[in-house]
């Protein structure tokens, strides 16, 4: 199999913690509803190819999102994987749904703007915050680990450009109500490397407790990576096979491919613990049950390459 | 049209000039092949954009490169054009060929392996460097520009990884038979960030002589080319909607696009003096030429904006 060269860049971290999102915010935002043992054979292979935290499913009202609709079901068929399997609770009442599994690390979804918290919420930030807050009180009495994503953190539909200050209020409320980790989300893709690095700078808050989450929409996703490593960041979320954007789709909207990731930090010489070729094999079946190619280029280039006749160990 | 905000990062160039390859490494890789009339059209809806570098076409024989077999006709439908028409010549038949059309700049195409060079001109790295040798100088005699590119700087499919001090002769042979600049071919897509920046840190070129060439096929391209930018290069080769890599192949390994570059550039404060909606336009146009959607994001995601409803004028 073809890889890149590795060649290190001084300054940047030694190992990255992949967050893996491709069986929630992938599956959610894929068209096709997933059976739930194919869903649960996907997390299991996510795990065997050496990924850690694989974010498994959504405690959202069904009526939201009936994709996850069957998060009762799936998470028990995935709980005895011996990776962290964080869950999206919205509220208290998806957080009992979550702790009556057993589930041991949850995750709140936040909002920059007024806006986006309207639309996706129907609540300001605040009274979004203020919903989150016994969750998050909650869940931390019980010992469980809270992740704690900001949508909308440089640009938004309505509102344009997001002022900095304005993101760093709501990260510091998170961060105060108890949230372990943030999820530094550019949920409509607009950020490009300086922005991300002034965000970086400008926010405050211990980097070992940032996490970023880029989209791909006009391709600036692991550029923006980049940038964010050089800013020390070591938690990365990435969806396997690009799982969330559509390639037919009018605008391919979806999140960093995780193959993409890899073969970068790869090739930087950071430590992944992830197995690219398993990981390329999981996303092509993935697609295979989807109906449709995978948006990642390295998923793309990697899964055809026998059939090409390239040869085989271009490691150097 | 949404746009990214501008936030500048330190030390990075204030201006890069885009070398425009879609009309000649574009269209001489796509299946279809373009009427004359189009391609003219294409070059001068380019030059409308605001991109002042197009590499017009190719001298290679028309046996190797059947699309561009139209060079004689189509270079004179755009001479007339106040743009930089670089034209692609292989050899001295090549190059009386092009400096009899009034040509002003031509390039040559060199190989750091021997195995790409082997099979791309049928000889060795020396022996091709002796056949541009008279090129290069009887263009320079007649005050024409020259450009050389240089593929496989990083891997090679044969090869695997490509020794820096290799391709370092390789440049150093070109500057001295007299190549106002290089450009740097990542030419299968495997460089990632640190590999860039060791080969331009060890290089020993005046950075004001380099341009990079990088391929996407596992998504590195944006990423590979911010860390280009990082080690002071102005000179970025793109691809207009990522033309010349189908998306539909078994594996995407085309070009840069240039609106996913030229959204980073906006984005990073960088001067380009490309307009990013008439350049969408081109490629979306270009596109329905070709009866396939562009590969790249920007394109995807731009040209469909106004169908989706969402509103004009996100910029800040």
């Amino acid at each position: 199999m073809t890889l890149p060269m590795t060649v290190p860049e001084p300054g940047l971290p030694a190992r990255v913690r992949i967050h893996e999102v491709g069986a929630r915010d992938g599956l959610q935002n894929e068209k096709s509803t997933v059976p739930t043992e194919v869903k649960a054979e996907f997390v299991r292979r996510l795990a065997d190819a050496g990924l850690t935290t694989i974010e498994a499913t959504s405690f959202v009202h069904p009526r939201w999102v009936p994709q996850l609709a069957d998060a009762e079901q799936l998470f028990p068929q995935v709980a005895d994987l011996a990776v962290d399997l964080p869950v999206l609770v919205p509220n208290e009442r998806g957080l009992d749904r979550a702790l009556a599994l057993g589930a041991r690390r949850v995750a709140v979804f936040a909002s920059a703007t007024e806006s986006f918290a309207k639309a996706n919420l129907n609540r300001t930030v605040d009274e979004a915050l203020a919903m989150f807050e016994p969750v998050v009180g909650r869940a931390k009495a019980d010992g469980v680990h809270v992740r704690g994503y900001l949508s909308m953190c440089f640009g938004d539909p309505w509102e344009g450009a997001v002022p900095i200050p304005q993101v760093t209020r709501v990260c510091h409320a998170l961060l105060d109500m108890g949230c372990d980790e943030l999820s530094l989300g550019d949920t409509i893709g607009v950020a490009t490397p300086g922005h991300v690095g002034a965000l970086l700078s400008e926010l405050d808050v211990p980097v070992e407790k940032l996490g970023v989450h880029f989209h791909d929409t006009y391709g600036q996703a692991l550029a923006n990576t980049y940038a964010a490593l050089r800013h020390g960041v070591t938690t990365v979320d990435a969806s396997a096979g690009g799982l969330g954007g559509c390639p037919y789709a009018k605008s391919a909207t979806g999140n960093l491919a995780t193959e993409d990731l890899v073969w970068m930090l790869r090739g930087l010489g950071i430590d992944t613990g992830v197995d690219l070729g398993r990981l390329v094999a999981t996303s092509a079946w993935m697609a295979g049950h989807l109906g449709r190619p995978s948006p990642s280029r390295t998923v793309r280039a990697l899964s055809h390459e026998d059939d090409e006749g390239i040869e085989d160990s271009k490691e150097q």
